[in-house]
C-alpha cells in the first residue's frame, strides 16, 4: 500500500529504540538534506543552510535530551522544504512556495502528482515509522511521553524575537504548562507558552497525528537557534532542559500541575 | 521500520482506490477470519461466527455504500478478536479476553510479546494503508469524508436494543448530526445519536487516529445486525443510507447543519 520507492537518503532514523525511559523524542526538522530525486529547489547553498530548510541545532539538542532521558529519538533525514513533516499533505506549508522572506522556486506551482510523490516519499514513511515506535510501546508497557524538538530564527521578517524557549501545546496543555513552570524555576531562559507561535498557526500536526489519538502526554519545544548554534551549545542546552522535562513529567504524574 | 512479516491472509484490502466521490468508507470489523498464525483462540465455530468476532453484515453494507457513493472502501481481513482495529494497542479491548458473555481463552494473559506481535501484524499495516489512502487524497484534491461502517448485536447481555441505526461522532459532531437529521427525514429507521454507545466508551479510535488529525469530516455508522443479515438486506440498506449520507454531506457543506 505504501508503494513509493525509497529515496537515496534515509527519510527517518530511529536511535535507541530500546531505550527504557518514559519519553520519546522527535525531531521533524533535523535535516537540511535535499535528496537528488528532488534537487535543490532552485536554492543557493546559503539558503539551504538557513532556517527555512531545517531547524538548525535541533538535532543536536534532541540527541542530547534523548541520551540524558534514556529515550528513543526519531528524526528526519530530508529538508522541510521537500516536505514539512509537521504539516498535513493539504497544507500549503507542507511544500512551501514561500518561507519568511524567501521564495522557493522549486515549490512554486507544484502539480498534484508532484505533491503526491513527496507525500509518499517523505510524509508517509516518516510518520509510519514514528507510529510504529509509539504503537510498540503502547502495546507492551507504559504509554510514551512525546516531546518534539524544534528551533526558531531569532529574527523574523526583520523583527527580533526575545523569547528564548517556547513551549507549545495542542489540545492537552498539561505537560506544556508543567514544562513552563519548571523552566522558569530551574533556568534563566526567557520562557514563553505558545511562543513564538501556537497551535492556531497550524504548527502542531505531529502532536495531533501521533500523540492525541492514543492519549499520550505531549509537548512541542522551540529553542531560539542562536542559543544552540554549536555542538557544545546544543549539549549544554540539553543538560539544562533534560531535568526540566523530567521534573515536568513528575509534576503531571503527581497532579501538581503547572502555573 | 514496520518489519513484521506479512500474515497468510491480507490484513487490509482497498477497493476502488481511484473512485472519484467525496467519501472514503472504512470497515474495520469486516472479517471473521482467524489467520493460522494466531489460531482460533480456543473458540468454537459458532463463537467465531458471532458478533464478538466481527460485525456481521457490515462489509456488504459498506461495499454497497461505497459503490453508490463512488467511494474507495478500506476493509480489514482479520477478526477483531485477533486485533480490534478500532482500539489503540494499550486498550484491553484491542485483544479482548472477554467480550459480552464470551470468554476468549486465547486472549487471556497475553504476554507483552504476543500483544506486540499482533499490533505489528494487524494494527500497524491496516492503519498505515488507511493513512496512505487519506494522505494521497489530501495531497491531490479535496479532503475525503470518512465514514466507518459497523454493526451491533440486537441483544446485549440479554437486553434487547431498540435502536436500529446508530450515528456516532467524536470531537466534530457536524456530519453525525446531519446524518441523524437526514435519516429521520428519509427513512423509517429508529435512529439514535451516539447509540448504542458513544465516544466515551472508547469506540472512536479510528476517527481520532485517521480523521481528526487532518481535519476530515467524519462519522461512525452502526446498523443493528438483524437488519443486514443477508446480502439482499445489506444492499437494500445501502440503497436506503447512501442518499442519507450524500444529503448529510450537502447539509454540512452548505452550513444548514443537523437537528
Amino acid at each position: 500500500m505504501t508503494a513509493a520507492a525509497e529515496l537515496s537518503v534515509p527519510v527517518v532514523t530511529v536511535e535507541g529504540a530500546q531505550a527504557p525511559g518514559p519519553f520519546l523524542v522527535v525531531c521533524e526538522h533535523a535535516s537540511n538534506v535535499f535528496p537528488a530525486e528532488f534537487g535543490t529547489l532552485g536554492l543557493d547553498p546559503a539558503e539551504r543552510e538557513a532556517h527555512i530548510a531545517w531547524d538548525p541545532g535541533a538535532l543536536g539538542l534532541a540527541r542530547g535530551l534523548a541520551q540524558r532521558l534514556g529515550a528513543p529519538l526519531v528524526h528526519a533525514g530530508v529538508s522541510r522544504l521537500i516536505y514539512d513533516l509537521n504539516r498535513p499533505p493539504q497544507a500549503p506549508g507542507a511544500m512551501a512556495a514561500k518561507s519568511e522572506i524567501y521564495r522557493i522556486p522549486g515549490n512554486e506551482d507544484l502539480s498534484p502528482d508532484a505533491r503526491l510523490r513527496r507525500t509518499e516519499a517523505v510524509y508517509l514513511p516518516f510518520h509510519a515509522a514514528l507510529r510504529a515506535e509509539i504503537a510498540r510501546r503502547c502495546a507492551t508497557g507504559p504509554l510514551p511521553v512525546m516531546v518534539t524538538v524544534h528551533s526558531f530564527t531569532p529574527v523574523w521578517f526583520g523583527a527580533e524575537r526575545t523569547v528564548e524557549f517556547g513551549v507549545i501545546h495542542d489540545a492537552d496543555d498539561r505537560l506544556a504548562r508543567a514544562v513552563v513552570a519548571e523552566a522558569q524555576a530551574r533556568t534563566g531562559l526567557a520562557v514563553g507558552l505558545n511562543a513564538p507561535y501556537s497551535a492556531t498557526d497550524g504548527v502542531t500536526h505531529t502532536l495531533r497525528l501521533q500523540a492525541t489519538p492514543c492519549g499520550l502526554q505531549n509537548v512541542m519545544l522551540e529553542i531560539r537557534n542562536d542559543l544552540i548554534a554549536t555542538p557544545g551549545a546544543q549539549d549544554a542546552m540539553a543538560q539544562t532542559l533534560a531535568p526540566v522535562l523530567a521534573a515536568a513529567l513528575a509534576r503531571v504524574e503527581t497532579g501538581t500541575g503547572g502555573d
